[in-house]
Formats: structure tokens, sequence, C-alpha cells
């Protein structure tokens, strides 16, 4: 790991796939700042799809920064929410394409959070069957995790990120600047994904963030710079080994099993991507110990780390007749339940990931422990 | 070339696409015969995509052979026609894998023409990012041409196959047996797209179809192999230089730059894509004669082949007060347009083909001449 006491707010990380490599920018003032969009692929026309919160923040200078790149820039300003990640958003983006006249000469640029980047990235990835794009992640959330690989997704009533392609941009800009404006409840939610790190592949990151969560919770520009690309780092090295998810890549989905049937449960919105994340971490570090292969202390570690980042630690009850069947029956359509039985990331040991099923009686003792605090 | 005088009627063709090669088997009574499916991607359900017309006459025979091979068979049934060709029907194929709460170990079959390939291929790429599919070709235009090459995609109200992926399939079985069935009209739109394939790349194959057009018509199965072949070994060719058409691919394009002109200016559905595409390719040789590439007879030439293959050669008026800026207007924001300016596939000489931009002028003197007799 590279010294963590530097002073520096710039770094740069790659993400190695041949010829589908790119680099991730981290720093302060790089959306304003020309050289950022250099060698970037030679196109005609960038359409930029963001949110209307955004667009009111970042619009006008990320539009300004490329008219001096592109012969034309156009916005879609999409509604605001991951219950708007379907189909119809989606179809938004390519009404103005084609309203424009844009073809395969035109960039995307997802400017705001996981949504927009997601759901930018399946249009780019499908618009006349590919054009290129750019991630401006404008979240700590998207600019540790979501922007970074090339997931992209919309939903469909019936499960989260149903629907999508693996894509990768052509650059991710993480401007440190932006997260200056996020909202309290995004901050930690970013914080989930990054915790997320540690037990699956850092033990000594996880130290680090126990040093350090309280300069991050104040937005020390010096600990984001190094949680953003120590993430990414992490993140592009496993990214680089497995591409499409085939193997060792299931590994970031740490907490996202029990953390999707929250969110579906729940109805998409009601909790953050990022706080269903910090719960279901919790959860699936219980059922690791549940299985032997962690012992409690680092539950209640893990658990601490969680509660300071401000994140939910009790897990809410899907269905008061039948929670269990509830979460057992959301987590078994989750795409990662191949051939029916439910796969969870667990911890073994700590600092190391694997993918494996457990018995339904010590997941149940496990959500039933959760949802009573 | 191989031997056109071959008696046999079982060929195989095989993509060579590095880890996305694959084969395609030609022959008869391949629906009903189980090693048909060997060797295919080990899954436990698989999901044919039809309409009702291919299902009434095949759907039971595919379904039979195919329980012998995966732990569950389900049937989507699609309606109808290339004006289905949109999101609402792939929401449908969507809707049947969730509801059968289908995971990744899931091969999709598309059985049927051109619109069941294109929007089953892209509904495998799109499905929890991706799962693997498998042709079946029920049209001798799929046979030919759509089913081959992993371009998949539905329609926008504003453009054709603008929304989509590059997505192979694992295997593509054309069995001849099937053209059996096929309306008349069906064999001659497939013709077209076998037609093409000799003035981009085989003045040989140009020569053979001249002589053998009529034993096609009368679907001689001896003359069908061949000529299916002939056409897969031409497009593996191309495709296998150029996955994802940024180059050379383009070419197979003849025909197609004035014929999605005529599909999208009658209303995608009044001309089939093959009539579309076979008035197209006079169209394109008309251009190429006017700019000097190929003399008048070719053109007669081509002219004469399309018109003995029972294809339309009078391309329609699209617009009473203003045909030309219709047409233009429609080739503009059809995606071959790169920057503004149309790109025609154009032969030069004969045997071979270039992609270029043409003088508006020369242009609207060949849709005149075109839609008038």
């Amino acid at each position: 790991m590279t010294s963590p006491h530097s002073d520096s707010t710039s770094h740069s990380v790659n993400i190695d796939l041949g010829d589908r490599s790119y680099g991730i920018v981290i720093g302060t003032d790089l959306l304003g700042d020309a050289a950022s969009y250099a060698a970037l692929p030679r196109a005609t026309s960038a359409v930029i799809v963001t949110n209307p919160t955004v667009a009111g923040l970042y619009g006008d200078r990320l539009t300004q920064a490329l008219k001096a790149h592109y012969l034309s820039v156009h916005t879609v300003v999409l509604p605001d929410g991951e219950s708007y990640k379907n189909w119809e958003s989606l179809n938004l983006i390519f009404d103005a394409l084609l309203g424009h006249q844009c073809d395969r000469n035109t960039v995307l640029f997802a400017l705001g959070g996981g949504v927009i980047g997601d759901m930018t990235g399946f249009a780019a990835a499908s618009y006349m069957r590919g054009v290129p794009f750019v991630q401006v992640p404008t979240t700590l959330l998207a600019q540790v995790d979501s922007s970074v690989g090339g997931k992209t997704a919309i939903n469909h009533p019936m499960g989260k990120n149903m629907i999508g392609a693996f894509y990768q941009p052509q650059r991710v800009l993480c401007d440190l600047d932006v997260l200056k404006t996020l909202p309290e409840r995004e901050l930690s939610a970013g914080l989930a994904e990054i915790i997320k790190y540690g037990p699956i592949a850092d033990v000594a990151f996880m130290e680090w963030l126990e040093a350090n969560l309280d300069a991050l919770l104040a937005r020390d520009p010096v600990a984001l710079a190094f949680a953003v690309r120590r993430s990414c780092e992490i993140k592009a090295w496993v990214v680089g080994q497995d591409e499409r998810e085939s193997g060792v890549r299931a590994i970031l989905n740490f907490g996202h099993t029990f953390g999707h049937a929250i969110e579906a449960g729940m109805g998409y919105g009601a909790w953050l991507h990022g706080e269903a994340v910090g719960c279901g971490m919790v959860m699936a570090a219980r059922l690791s110990a549940a299985l032997g292969l962690v012992d409690q202390a680092f539950v209640e570690r893990l658990a601490q780390l969680v509660q300071r980042a401000r994140l939910p630690l009790v897990a809410p009850v899907l269905d008061e007749q039948d929670n269990v069947g509830r979460y057992l029956a959301l987590m078994r359509v989750d795409k990662k339940a191949e051939g029916g039985a439910i796969k969870f990331v667990l911890i073994d040991p700590i600092g190391r990931a694997s993918v494996r099923s457990a018995p339904d009686a010590l997941v149940a003792d496990v959500i039933n422990a959760s949802c009573h605090g």
C-alpha cells in the first residue's frame, strides 16, 4: 500500500483491461480544467446526462469546458433518484440523442451519482450499439465504486440492475471539490463502499479507516483523496482479473446480497444503496461468524466502523408476517443466486472474501438478529 | 470458392472471433436432432423466444429437443412483425425471465426470423448484463444474414436498430427444412441478402446466382444449402475482420442506406427488410454508376437478378411534396451518416465495395430515376 501520509490530493489509477483500459483521474478542480478533457476520443458532439440538482451545481462548468473540445454540447436532465433508474428515463437519453441527430461520433458524459452513471453507461453501450462515454461522478459512492469497472444497468420492477451491460468508460474524472456540496447522508453512503474494501482485500486499509474516519466525515481533502484512490486501486485490481464477473469480481458484492433485499423490499430509493450495503455488510459479517469463518470481535469491529460512518445498523422488517421468508425470496431472485442457491460474499479470513451459500437456518438467525438491533 | 456442384446439404461455417468464436451449422432436420444441442454451454434453464406463427410450426419440436438438455424449458411468444421490434416486446422477454426466476445459468433460443433474432440477442446481451443465446433462424434472410455476426437491436420510433449491442450467439442452427413453410414473399426477401454478397465480395457467386436463381426459387435443397453456406462464409470473413463495424463490415450494408430510408419512410413493416434492401441495392448500383465506378451494364445485370428474385425495382415515393428531401433526411439520421454526411456502400469494381459519400445532386438523380420505374 502506498503511504497514507502523502499530502497530495492528486492521484491517478489505471484500469488495465487490454484495449478497454482507461484511467481514473482523482484531484481538485478537475471539472473546470480543460486538461481533464484532453486525449479523449475525437467526436463531433458531447451529450451531458445529469439530474436537476447536479445540473444546477455543475452543469454550466462542464458545458463550458466541453465546448472547447466539441462542436456541439447538449444536456439531458433526468429525474433524480433510484426510483427513476428505469426504461422511461433511459429512453429520455435516446430521445435526446436522436432528436439532436447524434451519430456514433458522440461522447456521453455522466455527470452525477450512481444512478446517472449506470443509466448513461447503459445508454452509451446501447445507442447505435455503442458510443464512448466518460464518468464524472459527483457522489463519493460513485467515485469509489459505481463509476469504475463498467457495470451499467437499469432496474426492472422485479429486480435491481437486471437489465444492463458490461461497458467500460473512456475515463473517470473524480473531482474532490464536488464532494463539498454532498449531503451528509450521501457522504455516509459513500463511506459504506469505502469500508467494504478493507474486509475483502486490505486489512491495513481497514486500520487506516479506523484511524481516519473522523477526517473523512469532516471532508478533509487529503483523507478523501487517499480513500478514493485506495478504493479505486482495489477495485481496479479486482476488475482487472475478472471484468465480466464470472469469478473473483463477485467479492465486490460484499454486503450487497442482504443490501439488495433491503433496497428491493423497502422500495427502491427508500434506503440509499450505500445505507443498505452498510447494514448488509454487518449482516454478511454475522453470517461469516455464524459459519466460524471470522470471530465475533471482527463483527463488532466492522459494526463500529459502520456506525461511526452514520450508517444504519438495524435491518428493516420487510414483512410483519414472514420477514425471513421475504428476505430469502428477495435474495433468491438476486442475480447472484445461481441455480437457486443464494450466494453470499463472506469474509474468510479478514482481508479476504469468498462466495458461498449458507444453510437457510443460519441465514434466518442472522436476519432475526439484525432486524432487532 | 468451394465447388458449387457438391450434392451435400450439410455444411458448417466457423465465425472466428477469438473467445467469441462460434459455429454455424447448416443442414436438414437439425431442429429435432438432439446432436444439434450438444456441446452448448451448460445451463439449468432454456427460454425459447418466438412468434405465434413459428411457435405453431416448430415450437413443440424445439421444446422437446431441449428438454433432453435443460431442467426447465419455457417459451415466450412475441407479437409478429417489424413494427413490434420495440422496447415493449423486449420487456416481455425480461418479464418472462424474471417471472421464471431465471438466473445467469439460462440460455435463450431465438426461434424465428430477423426480428426475433435481433430482439432475443439484445435481451440476452442485457439480461443480468449478459446470458448466452443460440440462433435458430427460420427465415432465409435470418439464415444468411441477421442471425450471423452478433448485431442485435430494437427499433426506436425515430430510427431503425438504434438501440442494441454487438453480442455474439453461441451457435447458429440453420435448418433448411424450415424454409419449406416460408411464404414466397419472405423467400424473395432472403434472396435479396444473398444477392448482396456477389457484388460486394465474390463475382463468381454472382454468376452462380444468375445460373441458379430458378433452383433457389423452387427451394431446391442443394442449391439453398450452397447459397446459405456461401453467404455465411462471406459474412464470416467480413465480420472476422471487423466485429464492431468500425471499418470494412460496413460493406455488408450495401443497399441498406437507401433501404432503411424506404423502410422508415413507409413505416416499419410495410416493406419487408429484404424488399427494401433489394430495391436499395439497385439504387446504390445506380449511384456507383453515376460516380463512374461501375458501368451501366452492371446496374442492368443486378436489376435483372433482383427482379428475377421477385423483389421490387421501383422505389416508393415517400413524400409527394419533397420526395428527395424526405429520402435525404431519413438517410441522414441513419447511423451510417457519420458527422452529417450520408455514407453509401458503393461497388468499385464489381466484387469489391467501399464506403463513401456522394454529392446530393447525384443522389437526387438516383432517387428520381428509381421512384419512376
